[in-house]
């Protein structure tokens, strides 16, 4: 009987781990994202703006992958060379995509969304409510291993003024595509880097939620 | 006789004085940019690149508004916020514009060029030789006084990231108007910072060539 009910729980465990690993593991295949269109540069800007609230309806996967493209993805491809300039062309900066079902690596080369870590782990990525409500948040994760031999305050300062040019091209596809979006400083970067099982030359930058606005 | 020659001397030292002066000192009310048209958003982020070539060739005063005010112009002028964001709304960034004939602080708020330092001052915003073809440099300057009770660390940070936004509109500007342009780190920041006459709490960022490709 004792041993029975060992070998349910065993069951049920090895289920859930087989389960949870089969339904949340497995890398997302973008769509080929869309490099014409969109609000004219000028009007874009005008419509740039920092906002606070959010829809939790989800963007679709094209959207998606637009924006990923438009923040930092590949736009000369015989070079690799890509939307965002980056010191050195180190391309130093990843973009870490949190959704309610997990989180995911970018992958420019590949346009292709590879697992982290699976469940809704939003809320580490900011302090402020709307972050669990917004469909997408970004957190843009230096890591100082591809930046050479540049010294440790060079890496924390090339960091920091790439992630913002990448942000900016987050800031301006949005205002193009109707959504709300606003970049986050404060955040608990301990947790995050727990959360996400960053390695030590690692650093997280800023997060950055984006969805709709919400419904009036 | 030497009396005569002393007062020619000082006549003509005068007239220099006044003649630069009144020739260079002066602030450039800068034509109302032009906030629509411009490429579409996405092929303008297709478009996104370094190029490290310019020709001499004079930006119109109509497109250097419009790029000023892409970089960091008010875009909600109930609220006087601007086309990039800053931490805190601090807005610590200022953009110096130097060109063959002088160094100017961007005014936002008034549409002005206010001058700073008469002459050609480019060769002191960076090291490389196109610095001093590309007729217009920019240097983006931290205000750390704007920045409230920030630590210092923060103050370096945020003033980092604030930077990149501006710097990446500024790029997407030449790509839709055709520009060539690079963002620049190493620059002698003493030289540089001694030119301008900046104040200690002040902190040169980065700096940034823009001007027309080479005639081919």
């Amino acid at each position: 009987m004792r041993e029975k009910t060992w070998l349910t729980v065993l069951f049920v465990v090895f289920m859930w781990f087989a389960f949870s690993y089969g339904q949340e593991m497995q890398a997302i295949s973008l769509p080929k994202p869309q490099t014409s269109g969109g609000k004219p540069l000028m009007e874009t800007l005008s419509l740039r703006k920092s906002a606070r609230e959010f829809s939790s309806e989800e963007l679709p996967l094209q959207t998606l992958s637009n924006l990923l493209w438009a923040a930092f993805g590949i736009n000369r491809p015989e070079s690799g060379k890509r939307t965002a300039p980056s010191a050195v062309n180190w391309q130093e900066i990843d973009i870490y995509v949190a959704t309610s079902s997990g989180v995911y690596l970018y992958d420019a080369k590949t346009n292709q969304l590879k697992p982290v870590v699976s469940g809704d782990q939003r809320s580490a990525f900011g302090r402020q409510s709307f972050v669990r409500t917004a469909p997408v948040v970004l957190a843009y994760v230096a890591d100082f291993s591809r930046m050479g031999k540049a010294s440790p305050g060079d890496k924390e300062f090339y960091s920091a003024v790439d992630t913002g040019f990448i942000s900016q091209n987050v800031y301006l596809f949005c205002a193009s595509a109707g959504l709300n979006t606003v970049v986050l400083g404060i955040v608990d970067r301990n947790t995050l880097a727990t959360t996400l099982g960053l390695k030590p030359e690692q650093k997280i930058i800023l997060t950055q939620p984006v969805g709709y606005p919400p419904k009036r």
